[in-house]
């Protein structure tokens, strides 16, 4: 039996993100989001929506560029405070002591600890609502070294990133492995 | 210190939902997606990436509406499934035993097995490249009771959504809450 929850933002499961991007002086910001996914695969394309009010929404109108940077489960205190303060007033960096190092292919900063990264390029931007969507075509991936396995593809418990319950205002990590994807329904196809 | 992976589709973490539509024979298709994830808070709207040969594509230009099915971990094998398999030629419902019920706001077909599901209207699409972009309206949230804790909120751990692991190709379940959002990072603040 099925109750309705009303019209409402509700979905499982949101990822957990910060947005780094510079301002006019070259000041790195980063801002934690959770509306975001992957949209298209080529050109490789990922999408985060902001509000106006953001300090980050000037900054990708002007530099045209972000970054998108996963925190892993060590991190989680820095991401929810990236969340809670704006750039305007703070430099969140200085207070987190996380180093912000400028992207190789674009002009916005990758957080360095974080272990992994996609450098975007601002390709459209969309007007929803209360926020608008940025869609950024992704540039690069960089990811932390020690993330890789031997096939030197990044293994989920060394990324160790986090997920966001937004019905509880909570994050969780990840859990154990259910199968491969493509693999575990093939049964059923008979 | 980082590696360079390339223009990449990869991002931590990746939903699993399945997109519910109608062909215009009202013949019931469920699709499974990871390119999607929560764009404007109000109007609540959810977006989901597709290509143009799916059959969901066309169901979603046709009856302007979709649902958005949440699965749980019980049911990875039937959202591997409806990811392996084109409803052109497949009656997906049947042979995987789920039940398509109508949507009592849109055009479009709940999984009632699936403990969450959004019902929306198709707002906006937006060509990207290989994928166009969905925008739909959620209109309403459907959750199952047996989902809810006693304050009326769906708890995670009754849910049970999974992820998706583009690197691997793998899927993984919830793990372990690492603490309440817009909290526990607020100690950084000073």
């Amino acid at each position: 039996m099925k109750r309705s929850l009303g019209a409402r933002t509700l979905l499982y499961t949101h990822p957990v993100v910060v947005i780094g991007t510079y301002d006019r002086n070259g000041k790195p910001n980063a801002m934690t989001a959770s509306w975001a996914g992957i949209c298209c695969s080529s050109p490789p394309c990922v999408a985060v929506s902001l509000q106006k009010p953001r300090h980050t929404y000037r900054n990708i109108l002007e530099q045209k560029a972000f970054t998108v940077n996963i925190p892993s489960e060590d991190q989680v205190r820095e991401a929810d405070f990236f969340g809670l303060v704006s750039g305007k007033d703070t430099d969140k960096f200085a207070i987190s002591g996380l180093t912000p190092v400028k992207g190789t292919l674009v002009n916005a900063p990758l957080i360095d600890e974080f272990p992994v990264v996609l450098e975007c390029r601002l390709a459209h931007s969309f007007e929803l609502g209360v926020h608008t969507q940025f869609i950024g075509e992704i540039l690069d991936v960089k990811v932390d070294e020690a993330t890789l396995g031997p096939d030197g593809r990044p293994e989920m418990g060394k990324v160790r990133p986090f997920i966001y319950d937004s019905a509880r205002q909570e994050y969780y990590g990840v859990g154990r492995s259910l199968g491969k994807a493509f693999s575990v329904g093939r049964d059923l196809k008979g």
